[in-house]
């Protein structure tokens, strides 16, 4: 027989729609609890609420701060074997303690010292890497060094093999996004240590990946490679095209096209060239850019985002807290909660005046499970 | 700003692979704290496992205590609108009183009395009903009468109203399933009351619902109704096929050719007609029988199940736990742990000798995220 | 250098749309012939039509003459590997005196004598057989002896090895419905002899095949063992089932509820339990009912149709045809061409008076290549 | 009753597998003739081989040829409402002076004098250009003027209205695809005129159409717009994007890494960004480089292709058939005939003595139904 630590604690059952505790009902809840039995009719409206009503709450995390402290914790934490990563996380305020952004969502700051390596493993939670400002590292997926820069994202599906090297003499800073939170609720989670020490023919420092080579033209797929593994083959999206992408919507807009998803509200998806797909599993990655002065319609999503600010300044809401934001800002949009952006350009010294955001968020989960419901509270 | 209850507690950091504690360390590891950080370092070993490692344990619920604290409350607590239904739900000894038979699945008995309805309402989670022993009660489904006896299946697809009608002179009572963790965890959830009545026209009492006239015909589809819903259309998946096909199975096998899962070993799936997926989007359903004598090899998932047996003797080993079974126990398979089960026809009334065991599962969420893995332990 | 015997023959060019014939434009003319060009000036009224003008035309064949004739072919004609097939096809009267029901569509009544057998084979044709009377022969598909009795659909998807025995004292006639035309335009046709001889374990006339052991239980599928091969893993569905769904429909509609495709017409498709789609990769099999005094409405579709009479009597109209048709009569619809049927009981012997008609037709091919059109001319 | 112009004519029987003609048989197949009936013995050979057996030839056609043709239907023959497009296609030479490539694609040289237009229409046959030499014309489609040149690739789904204007004072000739031969085997068409003539703001002549500043951006999709329609909404593909993806193959390959599809041999295939699928619903289209000394392996699969040299000189062999290729040669490939290319530098004036080849097929179809077949002939 197992034992358990937790006895169940009812909860006081004299609401209103709860049946009278008479002592006979306290007998029949001490035969639940014996039995380790709960009755629905006091949980459910935890349990099964009119809509969701997240444990999480928004929150705002400063560049400025976390960028602080990673670089003191680029004095004081060796990285190695073990600890693997200098990775700091964003722990929700009501989500006890626990390193989590969201219910399902992992968000981190990541910090290596000139020369540093990161070991190589590999584990089945599926990842990516932003970089909001810097350069100088490369991952090394499978042997494949690929750069990152600023604007870059780098998706990294489950259960590839992966390091991280420093080639220059600066520290680099970037955030790493992972679904460690779903799997840990999921219990799906495998891990792997691999090579100790990354090869010298693997620290080379291509300007481009050979995943680019394959996979990064438009509309064009390799005949000679099939990729059938979970998640994108594209190892690196380049803030290049990402830029471009957005230019080209407002510009179409202008010409009075459709392209973006509102008026002065341009936003891409990052995909899967093998089909079209989210570039992870469990991980939507976008980036919206919300054109000088305008502002977007406040939406709710089943689900929950973590938004990055990547340049441009301006204001956003998300249920009742609103923030001025800045470049590098994090903050959390918990399930069902009404957000909304404002580019400011005043506070910006960004030439366009556009407040630029990277987003990733669940939804994949939501829409493979068809939970996903969207409501625009215009 | 959000306050927040739960302060974060750093673990103990000595450990061999972490950096010794220094002041200045412990200087930052507050730093941390004031900006709700958390190091990957400290948190790896619990967060990222070499194999899931899951937070529930093997446990099984006997049906005799089930059903006799199920009657207990039938006569103490009465259904009505707020508490929706009398149902107990098993609650996984480690998942912290919470009333979760695994991480992602719930399972409940509920219980009906003689004439009573538990009223209409509607929920995202996804549920079904498996009647282990008796008959009676009615599921109205958006108006269609489903009855419920030994041995059926009732799949219950999210977002269809429904209620409860017991018909005749005698108390009922069955298992609940749902995805209530699953949901509860990814924060999906909406629920709206239905009527606080159902019609008379509704509390008919036919053998077959209207979904059986349509969808219960083998290898037939309906011309003029289209199903885009999620889940199956089909409301009732009657004992009668589900025994037929397993004695084919067997039937197949003792004539020497392909059909059972490995010897002695038939199991269907409950499908879903208009796809041949999961019945349910986030909840696998199938019925095992174990011939007299045979033995299943153990097998690791991701993911986890709950059994109900019902019919026949037999043993279940759970990872270390191994119990004697015997009609109408439920008990829990968590993540990754080895499961087997046999049957042993010298503790059985039933005349065939097998172990029938009725099964569900967390598989499609893995499934369509590809977090599935499967390991015989042969 | 290839010959090719049939010269360009240009069609004349005086049309309203057409360029004047003069002596440069015949010279130029020339100069395409000799280079094997065709303009498309000449040609786009045939080969681009404003919608689509089928080369087959409305027609009916008689099942007394069918059966006639099969009966003399029974007594001239042996059945043995190099024909293959005592096989009769329709040959729809404008393709030009190709076997062809339609252009993509090929029929046929088959024949077998008293303890014949047709020798084992298999193709890339998709097929399968529909008995409108009569029973005693089984086809043995990969060893798995499946019966025919009346009102019984067994697709058969290409490339399984299958061959044919009369276990009876009495010859059989049966409907043969298989994509030969569409694969002989698009030349993806393999054919391989089999054994001469099926074995005598294979002489058996069980009355299921192990094919619906395993697979012919409404919305439950095996779950040890996969079948990914094109079509459908059921290789016969009996008219017991297919009677039993068509009556709950009417009932159904009786009772003022949905079910039927319309008024009086009951119908269901034959589809694959793997994933609902077709039974087969190139065709679609149907069964409608049309009540006592029920008439449907005039349908177009993009593709062509082949119908059998099963039972009762009525009227069809295709097109500009309009037949009276009772048991056994086959007609085709060819694209584009509306069909409409109506039962008329008083021609009956049927206790119903529903007109019960079979249907296969190329839609599958339409709707993956995105082709399909419907339109109703009420 | 229908008429019937073409009697059947049955085949010789006395081959050494059909039955002996006596009176009573010819008896028989006069009884069949009369009630249009075919037998299946007389014909399987034909319509059921062991492997396809192409009803077309291998063919090539000289650019030279087709230009000078083409130049002088500029002169004589209008381009216009009724004839529509001054389109020449090539008629496999034994194919009947059908103007089919194959007997599912249509080739052809267009060819628009300097300012003419070709008048809007649209149809549901799917459609590509694809331009060898020259620039000058845009196409507008649905409003949207995308400019063509060499190396570019142009899809045009069914049913989206397209026009040709040619902006310059050259005339230019590209080659339009399209699948014309397969949607009239299937009789699927329809077509519809558009207006006379295109708005002055569609002659506008933007160096990329807004279908590219929408989805031509590697791995980034448009979130603001949804495309469901059948078919790429990628309206160009252009060559520097192609070059540079076969540019990175071979620079893979020479680096000893995958990429190509076999020493020396890169192959890109069009894409459609919305889902991975082929750019067309029933046509592939893929850019073949061979390098300078490089050879292809022969490959047999069933369907049929048609090339197009776009640059480099070569030898190809299609079944029994070698040629000496140059630019603008256009050759096919009928179903199951080995084909192979090899480059000759000395042969070409191109700096990097590779063979690019274009190529178009009808893989989608045989993949969609599930006839595809592949086999090396090495």
């Amino acid at each position: 027989m197992t034992t358990h630590d937790s006895p169940i604690q009812l909860k006081a059952v004299s609401a209103a729609d709860q049946p009278d505790v008479t002592p006979a009902l306290q007998e029949l809840y001490r035969g639940f609890e014996q039995e380790l039995l709960v009755p629905l009719w006091t949980e459910i409206g935890d349990l099964m609420p009119a809509q969701p009503r997240s444990r999480a709450v928004p929150h705002i995390w400063r560049w400025e701060n976390l960028l602080r402290l990673a670089e003191q914790a680029g004095d004081l934490v060796p990285v190695g074997r073990g600890g693997e990563r200098r990775a700091i996380a964003l722990a929700n305020p009501t989500l006890v303690g626990r390193p989590f952004a969201t219910p399902t969502l992992w968000a981190a700051i990541q910090y290596l010292m000139p020369g540093e390596d990161a070991p190589e493993h590999r584990h089945t939670q599926h990842a990516f890497r932003f970089v909001v400002e810097g350069s100088g590292v490369w991952t090394v997926v499978g042997g494949d060094a690929v750069p990152m820069n600023r604007g870059d994202f780098l998706p990294q599906a489950g259960w590839n093999w992966h390091a991280h090297h420093n080639a220059t003499s600066e520290p680099m800073a970037w955030i790493d996004g992972l679904d460690i939170p779903f799997q840990y609720a999921n219990e799906a989670q495998f891990f792997e240590f691999g090579r100790e020490e990354i090869s010298d023919a693997e620290r080379i420092t291509p300007e481009r990946s050979r995943s680019e080579q394959l996979w990064a033209h438009p509309g064009l797929r390799p005949v000679g490679v099939a990729h059938t593994a979970p998640g994108s083959p594209l190892l690196a999206y380049k803030w290049e095209y990402t830029d471009r992408a957005l230019t080209d919507q407002l510009e179409l807009e202008r010409a009075g096209h459709p392209g973006t998803v509102e008026p002065g509200h341009a936003a891409v998806r990052f995909s899967n060239p093998v089909d079209g797909s989210d570039v992870l599993p469990t991980v939507r990655a976008e980036f919206h850019r919300i054109a000088r002065g305008a502002e977007t319609t406040p939406v709710r999503e089943t689900g929950s985002s973590v938004y990055q600010v990547f340049d441009g300044a301006g204001t956003v809401t998300v249920g009742d807290e609103t923030w001025s934001v800045t470049r590098g800002d994090l903050f959390v949009v918990p399930s069902w909660q009404p957000f909304s952006a404002r580019s400011e350009a005043g506070m910006s010294d960004s030439d366009s005046g556009a407040l630029d955001l990277f987003r990733f968020s669940d939804s994949p989960v939501f829409e493979a499970l068809r939970l996903d419901r969207t409501q625009k509270d215009a």
